[in-house]
């Protein structure tokens, strides 16, 4: 049994009602329910956590240091500007996959380049919500390859 | 009757002793004071917050969506850098005026770029802290047209 | 009693007629008559005036020089290009406030760059033709602080 | 019966004796003659113009606004400097096709960019004089479908 | 029943054999095969193709037009050179998304920018050929939402 | 009499039922027939090839070394992309003219770059299909002078 | 006796267990001790404080205006993002050294840049945890020169 | 006796009055004055003119295509947008030496390119209005070798 | 004995008759004779190869795996914009020299970048066909060092 | 005991005399005295060298090769123009932390890049001429951990 | 009386003799006794040096630190590259015009950009070597205002 | 006969010792000795020199005007920064080939541009110390066609 950790950064709890045309209709709750299922069916423990605050976000990495064996991010805007994000993942080393629900390289420029992909094992986006769950899909492979 | 809140960004509670040559030496609570007494003449609701969290606006925004018809943000060095409050602004779809109180366009050249003018309504800048006024002026005009 | 020069740059003699998507259905008439109320309300002369051509514009703002107190310009496509008028702005050593009618920032990307902004007391974009009367708000407090 | 003007930038008067190894030999009044020639023809009107001033190109556009049904412009150095040439152009909703005698792709890398190009129906250039009556060509097929 | 074509760039056919820690030891049939059945399982036909030329990648794309409901493509070195793939994929109008099997992000700078991603419906790379499943389980659910 | 050879890069022969918006319904064939009658007239000979694959066009333009008097070609997506199609043409040393049925300044920023403009004699582009019978007339004028 | 405020941004908790090829095996906690001896050794009070939150590294900064005589601070990954930081330390007008203990021009290419180095007295990077003491010898100097 | 032309760009006609600290207290016409004596002395005629107008600098300088020897231009602003007098410079053919009064590399960053200098036979800067001097020394020698 | 193969790119088949002042009289052919006798002498085996096609040039690449020791490349125009070819040279892994008989150096802009040099063993231009012996020359001493 | 070289650059033999406001009053031979006492009390042995000329700074590197245990190096101008100094330092696998007097970061841009730092251990600027004492005790518990 | 020195960088002993088509024919002894002539005749002291060597033009500044009153510089390639005569020149404070034989605008690049310019009093360039003429005529003038 | 010269720029003198990775254990003696013997061999002059400093390599290309008939030049670092020695090579007129014992372009960015190479003959890199014999087997060539 692996211990897989769900991260989502800022306004990711308006998912569901914020910009439908870029995100959607699903709320972050259907998400997690999906998610846990999965994940239980996979005999794993998944942990799903959401903040609007870069250091809650890092403290919550430093927090799964040495109990996660994988973590799936949504870094939402802190992608293009939290270097702290990446030194905190680069710092416990617990292999990630970044997720983005709408697909970045459609939308503005800044939203082009991201701290974390360099150092992430691969990134989804566009996909919506179901990036999500192939993401974790590709985590439990990775987990019991 | 309308509801208009006033956001102010990290640092802006040393309004007064800070930079005076930037900003002037009228406090943030003398605005608070002036902007009060412009609204409630114009029978007009008005919220006014500051922090120097990045996270706090963000969910002082998430807060009064559906609720606020018009927001008036003085960014400070957040302007520069927040895409997170870009996101947040952009999600609950209320029209805001971005205010700086010294002329960015006069400072150093990371000022010259906003993350949120592209979305707000209007910028007003180097006008000192009349600027707020002058927004709030023009918010309620655009409430009643 | 002080004199304050409204100027105007090119293409703005078509204001009300031309996209009014981006500038609205107001006639530079309309402005310069509001403008000349609030002036007149506040004791001040007001010289409202459009041109064309850059020349025009520099040998006005030579002509008012050491007799205006303040200008309030709107260089319209000159903000982008015009290195001319800059100097003559720079020259004559009037204070001055930079207005665009329309949200530069939301436009095309040579519009992002203004050679005049950072030799403006400040600016004012977006907010309609409203923008001269809050420009001349701001121009009245400087002038009778 | 539809009116066309040709609008004429800076220098363009020298034409037939200035750089011929860029221009050519043929001066601007052999130009008009030719064009004359096919818009009579064609039964439409033709209204030719030449200046070395940015504002009378402007106010000829102006004036020629809810009365020109296509603009052939060959702005000449003002394709690479003038925004308001621009501006005057997009206000007046005329459809209009930009012409370069020569080819300025092979020539000093400032005139690679036009700040007409993306507003304008298409581009010549290269073609000599003959490039005006190709875009009248175009134009009088644009008018007729 | 639904058409899924899978589109597989340059060198692939050395897949298994090449730069393994970039790409894995699958090799390109393997992945066939498990897509295959994938497919079949959903009740739908899939095409897979491989080619180390443009054209072919090209012809295919048209040949596939009206009859392909959605296509998976992995354009390999393609992605950062080829125009006219982007335009055989945007005049062919079907939704297609963007695998690569390792982490173009972690690689040389000029495999960050891809001609195709902003008209993809999203991109999916890094997860090794898994990469291509996770790609069919998004593509399945879209065309059966 | 001399030998004009017309030349269309890829996608073009999907032209009539690609993109409308961007290059309207014209197919090719009918573009052929045009120029065909138009060669005819003036007793010139046409030859129209399209090609999907690069090196057929770059071996088509070997093979008319010495025998064509004039190109006319759309390169499409090589514009933007074959340095081996600039050095066939250059080679070569045929004057032609580059053609593209869109106003290509008007779209993507990698589309306002060519690899061919500066050795063409000139440029047409956004006059929709007229565009390569617009090219016909000035290559028979240059051939007749 | 001065008062000496030491800063440590985020991620700075794990020193000693983080990356240790770019950091080491120190402590915060051993940085902190030493720090603290030199210190009372030259009579002066040291205030020690490290956190993952850009809001609470501002505010400690607000609070320690006016009684604070020097600042030693290891932004960490805020130095390459945190206009807010630098506005802060701006603000209160106390002199700070930037320290890093790795050698930050031997890193990514992003941290090349700071935001506050411009504004410090000094820096020091790559010497290790030692940097810290470096900066303390340097700044009780500075108090007693 | 060759007849020599100096022409003055905008905002030249405020000299001696503007920005002494850039430019100096001699007036246009001191200048002029001293540059007469030269010229008699040398047996040259000197034509001297200035205007903020770029169409009436064009203008002179087709004027006075044929007759001028050679001409001493400061063309002040134009200096750094004016592609029009560049062609119009270059259209006549006639020798010329660019002058500023004040050092353009001291200044601000858009005023280090000229579209001039390259075409110029040389350039003078920084040497105040002795400038204008050195010029006419320069071209006399040049006329009489 | 061991095999080397000797690869041209894109219009190396026109040598000896395309643009002589960059590539000299000398056909392929003649190389190709003068290789195979240096080969020859040395007990070595040369397999000389032409294409103007991309994927011919790959495929060609990858038949030699396993059997060519040492490759001699003058990509010609795919130099600078092959992805696919750097692609097949880096996946069959072996060592190879990049040839250019011009002096890629003296040329556009374009021709300095190379997308295949900082994977090669070593680079040698602007020789004129000798290029190709030194390369053998070379290629010879590695594999009998 | 351990053997440090202390190297200075171009113009640093002016140290005391040359712009107070960037370096101090301090000279380079009362730097030498503390530099010196520093390491007799550390038993080490000290080598300092001052020189103007690139090629005797490189020689005296090459000098100490295998005989000195670790550089102190201020190169002054050379920091930022000089390659050779670079391939020196890295030639002779010597430890060294480079200072600067001045804080460069503070001063002209061109001064923001250094061909040293990445190469360095360390980097000390704007700590006046005390960095090199804070350098040498760096130095000094390097050589005795 | 004043003393000048007149300083030479590398390649001007070639001067007379090296690419007469950018320097003219003249040596550097007919220049240097046409300026000895015109210093004895305003009375002054001339000091002439010309160098290969960046360290002997440094050390000659500053030789001459105290004790010359104004420099001419034709720094040549040094221009363009060397920060230590920069240094140099900033360090001793004496004012200097920097000379150019040829016309650097209508060169290479690379040499349109000049570290001592922006710290020179004024640039003479394209004149020939009566620019050093020129530049001993307004020192002259500086010395005797 | 003809007279060779082979020049070599800075910490050449170390080579066989320096960063053998890069450069090989070969010494400079070693390919003085080889280089001896084929000039010898073809009857002609060999000159070998190395210096490390700048001036020192510029006189000696001063030195061999009108009497050296080929250069081959390692500019080692001086490739990327010296201007002067370029001026120098290209003032004596004597064809250059540029060689460098490592592949530059496989090293750091600062080291793929070189001052040199669009003036020399030809380039060779990477091929090791063989890189001057081959450059001499082409420099014997030219000489005898």
């Amino acid at each position: 049994m692996a211990n897989i950790v769900v991260l989502n950064g800022p306004n990711l709890n308006l998912l569901g009602t914020r910009e439908p045309e870029h995100y959607g209709a699903d709320t972050l709750d259907n998400v997690q329910q999906r998610l846990d299922a999965i994940a239980t069916d996979a005999s794993h423990q998944l942990d799903f956590f959401q903040t609007n605050a870069e250091h809650q976000l890092i403290e919550k990495i430093h927090a799964v240091r040495g109990k996660a064996d994988f973590i799936i991010i949504n870094p939402a805007a802190f992608t293009h500007t939290s270097v702290a994000l990446r030194d905190a993942l680069s710092a416990v080393k617990i292999p990630f996959i970044e997720v983005h629900i709408s697909n970045i390289h459609a939308r503005e420029t800044f939203r082009h380049h991201s701290y974390l992909s360099d150092i992430a094992v691969g990134v989804i986006c566009g996909l919506g919500t179901q990036g999500y769950e192939l993401a974790l899909a590709s985590a439990i492979r990775q987990l019991n390859p």
